[in-house]
């Protein structure tokens, strides 16, 4: 696997890189990602790394481009990696017809449907793929993958948090134990085996459909299996109270809120806010934008 | 005339509002704009208002979404007016066969040519109409239009700074004398009269063509016009020093700093920033963001 450079942009202090490469893990398609690395990073001071994981329908560029994370991370030095959303162009029947699943909405899973299987695997290039190609290729890109944080937006705040808990706990195949050192996410799908986007993504990528889901890639059930006392989190949401997804019932964050106060976490570990008079767009986001990056470097400069 | 809300989006400490309405400017057509309103803002403390014009193929959203104006214009308490940049769905023939000429690319100029005359008169919209409308309504906007200030990118930039020179000689029925109290202009097309985007505007809209445009929609020409002690001027423009379009001569910053600097303004009236490896992108933009919105808030606060 070799990257190669799409285009590169400086931005505040420091140097924003679109890559392309041949990606195993979605079978072999073209993935793209971008890279911001912060002016004061060097192979001799390697800086932390969070990876951002956008929702329904985005890229790799959406929150490059209008999530107003950049200022405060090369303020912070901290790198930021902004993978795409699916796989692009896997052929799979059907995967182009709803905006909600398929192309742009992988759920950051592993597919499990013989369909899906091949390409759908966004949960091993997220979690191992991408780390290992940006740290084993010969650009010398001075990441210290020691220190990963992870956050994301909606189907990617589900990302962020689930990927974080199973990591955590230990659970499936993907993730090393305690990868990542914080999660943060703005409105995120917080218990998909209940909610449309989520019952309709696990039926169509798992073969055990919801059940599957449920013991896997659901964040309100992964933080019920946690001990607070064993499992020391550090976790921030913030949603907004106009958010229309919210009152759609897409969301659920006060289901993860009450199963995470049920095993003992306080609002030190799991601080869960309700912004008023938000919605879902990135104007919400960009608002609360630099409060992610701050709370995350309280961690990842630890 | 009446306003019609579209979107509203709470950002931070403040509102952005995307309004319709059908403009007599442009010829009937349904006209749309985002307007920030900072949380300071009242009947009883109006606030001033910041225009921004965006670039070729943008749309009012670009510079709300990706331009990171907003945080800044917050803290400072100005409001942020983003306009168009062209009629939509004027049925010209041939109007959307190019990016750079058309729909999307209105150059912020009044057409003569007769096709055109009816719909592509930006320069009206921008000066008289949107202020007119948007303090005129019945919604009781909060702004205090005796002090605006304009900025804006690329085709953006040349048209903030004709907007403002022509503005300030009183050149032209549009546009009031001293309309507007400072100007900024990211990677503008200083001297369209000379450079390929501008030739093919000025050829398609106008009907004395170059001759036309050089006279009246030329910030090269129009500031050469200026008398430097009779005419102060507040002006800041930046480009970067990898963009493509510099490259290809389509900005030529240096011949309106030339003739700056040739009737007498200095490095305090107007500046011209060359800012190294940075391109023609948001990337660029949103790194100066700030740094622009203090710039006016010199003036606009004065």
């Amino acid at each position: 696997m070799v990257l190669e450079k799409v285009s590169v942009n400086r931005v505040y202090d420091g140097v924003l890189t679109k890559y392309k490469f041949k990606s195993a893990a979605l079978g072999g398609l073209l993935a793209q990602f971008n890279l911001f690395i912060p002016v004061n990073a060097s192979l001799t001071h390697k800086v932390p790394v969070l990876i951002y994981l956008a929702g329904l329908t985005c890229t790799e560029d959406t929150g490059a481009q209008k999530g107003s994370f950049i200022s405060p991370a090369a303020k912070e030095g901290i790198a930021l990696l902004f993978p795409d959303t699916s796989p692009r162009g896997a052929g799979v029947e059907g995967e182009d017809k709803d905006w909600d699943f398929g192309t742009g909405a992988g759920f950051y899973l592993n597919a499990t449907k013989p369909a899906y299987a091949t390409h759908y695997n966004m949960l091993t290039h997220i979690t191992k793929e991408l780390p290992q190609i940006i740290a084993s290729n010969e650009l010398g890109i001075p990441i210290d993958w020691t220190r990963q944080s992870i956050f994301g937006h909606s189907m990617g705040g589900h990302g962020a948090l689930t990927i974080y808990l199973a990591s955590l706990l230990g659970l499936g195949d993907n993730t090393q134990p305690k990868q990542y050192r914080s999660v943060s996410a703005f409105a995120p799908a917080s218990n998909p085996s209940v909610s449309p986007w989520g019952i309709k993504a696990f039926n169509g990528y798992l073969q055990g459909g919801v059940e599957e889901g449920k013991a896997r890639y659901d964040a309100t059930e992964l933080v019920a299996k946690c001990k607070s006392k064993e499992n020391p989190v550090h976790v921030l949401v913030d949603y907004g109270s106009e958010d229309r997804f919210l009152k759609d019932g897409q969301l659920l964050p006060e289901n993860f809120l009450r199963k995470a106060r049920g095993v003992g976490y306080d609002e030190v570990q799991v601080r869960v806010r309700k912004q008023e008079g938000y919605d879902h767009s990135y104007y919400f986001i960009s608002t609360f934008a630099a409060d992610h990056i701050h709370f995350h470097a309280n961690f990842l400069k630890a």
